[in-house]
């Protein structure tokens, strides 16, 4: 079983305390992972947290193999400046794209599984250079698959992807079209079936508007938009069900009846989804080459360096991403 | 403890049954009430479910002390045509319309504390003249408060106050001002104080857009139109909070820090609170001068008659509704 690589974060945030948590939690288990982090920074906030934490330095994957069980294998990303809790500064810019570049490189490579990244802040990035809306679009341009990625959001109870993800309301009802929710659901549906596992999955497809509109008496992006997106899918013999009235979709009653949600916008898919589980939410990106996974939140600069972060959604997404990442090396015949 | 006036709802729905059921729930509680209904079609839905509710024909609300644990007590609205479940009728639309009538009048003259209406189908009543988008409409045209109405859903874990409702979601975007805002929340704010026993309501006002608009990234209504309602109203001395994430608002962590989440369209109200209890939602409406609440659901006429109908939602109407009347009579001195 090949490590994961977890990249650093934004080392203001609690990335960094996650990362030795989530190693207290899985080091009994074949879930291991290597940090793409600075190993001074890690052993000064286990320190501070009182969070005890051997460091090993790697300067491969392959030397991480045998360790976990005994100490986190960090290979090196060196920050600039101490990183202070609270506190983003700019000058850690590169390391922070740094560590997501090598993650990533190391995954292409097939040297980790699969990349697990903490929290980044996009504004304390952009002064180095980047110039993506967030981690997904970077992951996509480094892996040579830019435009194709998607955002599933998963928990125990509820898998959804939104259709339109970033954008106001306004502008997400604007842009909203039939490719892109057959986009969405052609690259779910694959992903379904590769990495999940699942034979043939249901997807449900919700409406725009109240009621899925009823009828057209409030709205009628049901029948022009989404209508067709359904028909063109039936086609390709894709079980898709709906439009679905929004507000009844969610129930434990109507989520027995399908294997993702697929929905019209970003609050459509993280109300339901954050509502019924604030804490086991995995993202997993969706069409890339690799396998990729992060937690359900951000950099949370109140709480950092106060030992108090909840490692849960973490460690839900290092454990998502080994499981995804045993499912397609033996779809490929490996293991 | 005054009784409470039940209407009819539409006569191929799950309307009748639901009020055997709840008779059966409730005849043992102080939580009584008067159906406004044809006895004829009780007794034959009684026999057809095999649910035995002993059936007394009043004359007014007065006749009806003290028999509830014994029978139902009817006061008779007879039917046109003999009701087929799931085949909504046209020529029984002044019989539906009759029962909201006169229950809304029993209420308006004190006879009953208060209404609760079964689920009408508005295509079957328009045309015998029912000129109202729904039920709630209809009851602020009879009592007298056209305009001034709002639409809380309460259950056991969260109260929401959609701000725009029955409307498409692009024109909800279109139609939401900071004027809609404040009509709601200080409709809800008064409502909460009066009949709900709050001193001090906390109302949490949402975001409109994804992350509460990020600080304008992704949109501006949240500064343009929900800030200056928020300003307004803290000037009034009302408890505000927001605008929040829409997103994260509804976990119960977050839940617990308010009373009523103002929210700004149907579906970021609804879908929380039917993803978190689909069975406990109760409608009530705010703003008018009698209690009214209603069942959480429609017509549903694919399961009308089957005796499978869960009464749940409208027990919980009906139980709301007393609790209701009781404050508010308290408050006036009564009882």
């Amino acid at each position: 079983m090949l490590p994961l690589a977890l990249t650093m974060g934004d080392p203001a945030g609690i990335g960094g305390e996650l990362t030795l948590r989530a190693w207290h939690a899985l080091r009994d288990t074949e879930r291991w992972f290597i940090a793409l982090d600075d190993p001074d920074r890690l052993a000064a906030l286990a320190a501070a947290i009182g969070c005890d934490v051997p460091i090993r330095l790697v300067t491969d994957a392959a030397d991480a193999a045998g360790i976990f069980r005994d100490a986190l294998p960090v290979l090196p990303v060196r920050l600039a400046v101490p990183g202070v809790p609270g506190r983003p500064d700019k000058a850690n810019a590169r390391a922070v794209i740094g560590s997501i570049e090598r993650a990533t490189a190391l995954a292409m490579r097939g040297a980790v599984g699969g990349v697990v990244t903490n929290p980044i802040n996009k504004a304390a990035l952009y002064d180095a250079g980047f110039a993506y809306p967030g981690h997904t679009e970077f992951l996509a341009a480094l892996t040579g698959a830019p435009g194709k990625q998607i955002m599933m959001l998963a928990s125990p109870q509820l898998r959804v992807v939104p259709v339109t993800v970033h954008a106001s309301l306004r502008d997400s009802l604007a842009m909203l079209n039939t490719d892109m929710i057959l986009a969405a659901a052609r690259t779910t549906h694959a992903a379904l079936r590769r990495d999940f596992g699942i034979a043939r999955p249901r997807l449900a497809i919700a409406g725009l508007n109240p009621h899925a509109g009823e009828q057209g008496a409030l709205g009628d992006e049901e029948s022009t938009i989404i209508a067709p997106a359904m028909t063109a899918l039936r086609a390709e013999g894709i079980d898709v069900s709906g439009p679905w009235p929004p507000d009844t979709m969610f129930t434990a009653a109507a989520r027995a009846r399908y294997d993702v949600a697929i929905c019209m916008y970003h609050d459509q898919a993280l109300i339901p989804l954050k509502t019924l589980d604030m804490d086991h939410g995995v993202n997993v990106t969706l069409g890339l080459p690799i396998v990729r996974t992060s937690p359900d939140h951000g950099t949370a600069y109140d709480i950092a360096g106060k030992g108090v972060a909840d490692p849960t959604s973490l460690i839900a997404a290092i454990e998502l991403a080994a499981l995804l990442t045993e499912r397609r090396s033996a779809a490929l015949g490996g293991a």
